[in-house]
């Protein structure tokens, strides 16, 4: 980094807003940038309000990101931003990005990253042709043992990957709290703003995106049972499915919103000929390494014994639990990297490990196939390439 | 009990065999009941060693069972055998429990029941017109924290059963093993001996068992995806199925043989409207039960709070672990008492908790339908009533 | 073993004992030995009563240790029996072990082995003086998994042994319900029954017992700190030591059983200057590993990689866990073995791997330097050698 | 918070250090404060290169925290540091925080506070003095389930506290890696820069803290059994105690830097005579809750049901995993809400939950204590009030 903390802006994330303020911790966290302007609510007053309560100058709170966009592209480059953080529901996602890709900036954008795959396609062409950075929020795979999985698959030591049972299980939407105005609950069960899928697409997608970081396989074809438990939801709350991946190993993956009791419960498990892992998100900073012949091996984040790529994003020493903020900064982190490069006019780094506008159309494809294969009665479809 | 202990003689079971082996040590840890007779090989010399190796009197061991039922009808009421354990590879369990069940004897059988849904039927009639006792070994829902789950189920406290996510993996086939000849892996991956279904007829079915048993519920149909990974294997050893049960519970049932590392994970969660609940084979003693709005709870076996039916099978305090012989030994006690009854002549006792061969039907319908499926690419088929 | 079962009769263990059931299970689990005598409690149709739910003949039951000594002397040798197995309170194991020893019985005899260092010693001469078998139920280190922790210690695997770490935490005695009439409080609260100590002597000693088994190292001195928690309680239901040990390393043993919520928490840890050590009574099945530089390892039982001493007393596979019955059958198991050749006139196998008379004195002299200890205001005290 | 970020500058932490770059990550996570100033070092090109790291400005890196007490407070108030963080080896803390102190600045210190309990009893005058906040990073109370553990014993939920066993392990000293030039190891073993006690003052401390802070209780006297465990060591790296507190209860503390395997396992559990608790620092999300008559319960973090002390210092969901960074910055959050009254002339917070001065105190009357027990072979000695 060079000389000064990176600038950035934030669409969405005002007052009440869960994943904007995660955003701001997780960027914020190294004191390597600092938030300057934003349009955090649609609503003026209530943007200026969040601004203030962030120390951001009132001139550089908007009341949309219209407004924001054409205001920052018009600041001096001593004031300029170095990147956009994107924190609105999934309905906004699309126009929000490509118009500040198309005004020159930098965009770090929650998941998923469209309301469509067709939206997914095309905000990849505008980000080719920006040449500029998008990274996505896909901020699990910022955990330290994810990439020591990873590494280790990489490595062979698993030998040819056989099984993967990925699971994402949360209880939060087990009643009908939409209607009790959970603004949380709302947004994500209109299909307006949150797309064709529910839980499929604010967490199953996450499973989906963990199981390809740290395999590198992609699903070819899925069957996917979608339910909506909860009377008068209007999308899926609960989806099972079976994965078949390239090369011939085969998957589960469920996810549920309605699974009373779990929490954040996102686990992997991934099976080879010689040996397999297992990683569960509530206990982070731990890697199970299970072998044919000889004792069951639980890795622990921070000891030296940890290959490179998760030493990189390792903050504390071992048994210093780090959590999902600290994951969640790594992501920003390696973003950072690129913005950075980016800013300076250098080439990205060769080794960027940073879930992008590819991620994002993955992501949707998955989606669609999932939600595609639901309606006709969870059969098998092929997953778009 | 009345006055002496029951007499039993094995068919199967001899010098090798892992589970003759827990069936003697299950049915004769209470000190209810006695071994004194087997056609434990069919190498007669070999059925001898084995007999003098289990103090069983050399006259009463046999070198088949069809000698052995012919023998052992011709002996006097006061030598004579009050049930039958078999233990053999699946094939001859149908043929063995016909003969014995019409001999007069009370049956204690090993799952899976037969090696067919059609011979499963037929020995269901055989059953009913002996009039005499027939357990099947499903011997996981002999746990005690297993009954609490189901008690907890029935008394309603989990609402409306919405999920059902049950596992049973182990990794112990991973390789080819059976072409070195280890036996337990030869016959298990035999067509002919084993059926037609490998890892999803020799475990799965022990997962479809415990979670009919808890939940009450069947399943009506399913979508299965089994894999061979070994090369030349002539079974499945993996996999995958989509539940559909009715009432309108949905699940995911993943077994495997091949996952390494796994050693004899069976595991079931089930979720309703109004707390969930989750057990692991491995680990007991526990109950975990989730709520929505209050902390999760830990049951532990041998607690005053634990409900009467649990109780029942508990034989040493809370702390002090009970472990799978235990609960294989809570469906021998539970049978004695089936037997017990049968011999005096009296009526089966009105609370019976046994598996039988209703639950072997079931059983070999879940099986064929699973086979059914994978024949079709995994397409959703219907499971026998 | 030789063509048949061994014979035994039993000492106390009537209708309502915990631990008379619990010797029963382990002696028979295996088939090698039948209950066919036994003083089940001093008073005669209690007796009689027990004998009739436990099968054994009428005749054999007697009302008194000292009756059933004569009476069981004077058998011919194809009744006699091959060992007495004695669980009564404390305060009769002195006496009955030394009459049936005298009588030429082998014993096996539950801890602690007397009321007092001076009557084990006095004990010692007895058992030495008769050439019988004693066995003494330290039964946790029946455990394979504690048995491959102390073939890890000898192994030099942990290098130089520095700190002892020892648990064995209850809470069932939190309240005063001894004056309720529970019986099994009520004796373990007696000095009479019980002997100087009450918690310290029921389980502190199990946990001293643990201690050496794997570490092979003696307690040299000691400090401490016994309390009697609840009101009008007699003996300490609590104690917290620190250790010293031959060679140099510390330690810390805590015991209670009036920790709420603790149920048989008997735990150790081993550190070394090379690796460590973990095991824990409430999960029996695992041992961990930890080392320096490497991961942290969990070996399970039943494991191809565990070794000998541990695979000898598994009886089922990795996953099917084996829990507190089995660990005490395998002391028995081990008991039989000695008996066996004992019976046969056969010197006692030099791998004996059995506790005895010899553990029984070191556990009364932890005993005996505990309480001077405490009385002398948890000052530091030599423990006799 | 009013308008603007707290300003504040830091001693020590520099390059290389561990602990300083967790103050900043801490100080900052919430975007409520800015690092401006520090003296990073007493090499002041290093100092310089480290505030460049850190985008201080390099007019206000120094190269002694004389000098930068100095320039500091003649800075205009526009620009005046709200608070100093002082984070070097022990025997500075001292004469650095005495000094901001008395030059007007609000003060936050690492642990133990000062190098002798007189030190820290003249600090404490010099804070009085001052009028200024003093705050004391005892990190671990600032976890929400600690909090939440606190907040049962003061309801009363656990009746009359009996009993504490409270452990901070480590293995990360397990050899002599002062003498490789590990400058963390290095000058916590040497008694000029660390104080009389190694791991005693370096955890040992932490551990006594965390007790008192949940119990409320304060140790009247203990028994310390120290070691030095690693030749040429100079200090203790190895201790185990036993507690006797205020109002009757007992405890057992052990601390070790050579537990292999050992990471940061501070573990606390709090018996009571109707319920009893337990925390441990590796998986702070959970807490424990243990009854006599009912399931154990696991209180979640980020729950509904958790309590208001527990809420006020959760940032994100249950399941969500909050770590140590969190924890720290828990304390900084509420060292915050202090100073911003102190620097806006108001009275502190009636409610403020900070460690200070006081917790110094006591935490050096504890070392002491220990050092002058342990001096004596491990006698009893009473700790200051």
């Amino acid at each position: 980094m060079s000389g000064r903390k990176l600038r950035f802006g934030m669409v969405g994330g005002g007052r009440g807003a869960f994943i904007g303020a995660v955003h701001r911790i997780a960027a914020q966290m190294d004191g390597q940038a600092e938030l300057v302007a934003g349009a955090f609510s649609s609503d003026p007053q209530r943007s200026r309000d969040s601004a203030a309560d962030l120390f951001v100058a009132a001139e550089r709170a908007y009341g949309s990101y219209r407004e924001m966009a054409a205001a920052e592209a018009a600041r001096p480059p001593s004031e300029r931003l170095d990147f956009v953080v994107i924190v609105t529901p999934n309905d906004q996602h699309y126009p929000a990005a490509t118009l500040f890709l198309e005004h020159g900036f930098n965009v770090v954008c929650d998941k998923p990253v469209t309301l469509t795959l067709a939206e997914a396609r095309a905000l990849r062409e505008t980000v080719a042709r920006s040449g500029k950075v998008f990274a996505l929020t896909h901020n699990y795979t910022g955990n330290a043992m994810v990439k020591q999985a990873r590494a280790l698959v990489r490595s062979g030591a698993l030998g040819t990957l056989r099984k993967v049972v990925v699971e994402y299980s949360q209880g939060w939407l087990a009643r009908d709290i939409e209607s009790d105005g959970q603004k949380q609950a709302a947004w994500r069960t209109d299909p307006a703003r949150s797309g064709a899928a529910g839980c499929m697409g604010d967490i199953g997608t996450h499973a989906e995106n963990l199981a390809r970081y740290v395999t590198g396989l992609r699903i070819t074809e899925l069957c996917a049972d979608l339910t909506t438990f909860v009377p008068g939801r209007r999308l899926d709350d609960d989806g099972n499915l079976l994965l078949r991946f390239e090369g011939g190993a085969r998957g589960v993956l469920h996810s549920s919103q309605v699974a009373i009791g779990e929490e954040n419960n996102l686990s992997l498990r991934v099976y080879g000929s010689e040996a397999s892992l297992e990683w569960q998100q509530e206990h982070p900073n731990e890697l199970i390494v299970k072998y044919l012949d000889r004792p069951r091996e639980i890795l622990r984040r921070g000891n030296g014994y940890v290959g490179e790529t998760a030493q990189r994003v390792t903050r504390i020493p071992a048994g210093h639990p780090e959590g999902y903020l600290e994951a969640f900064a790594n992501l920003y982190r390696e973003a950072f990297r690129a913005i950075a490069a980016e800013v300076a006019g250098k080439p990205l780094p060769d080794d960027l490990d940073l879930p992008g506008i590819d991620d994002g159309v993955a992501g949707m494809a998955f989606i669609e196939a999932a939600v595609a294969s639901a309606r006709q009665g969870a059969a098998w479809v092929p997953v778009a390439a």
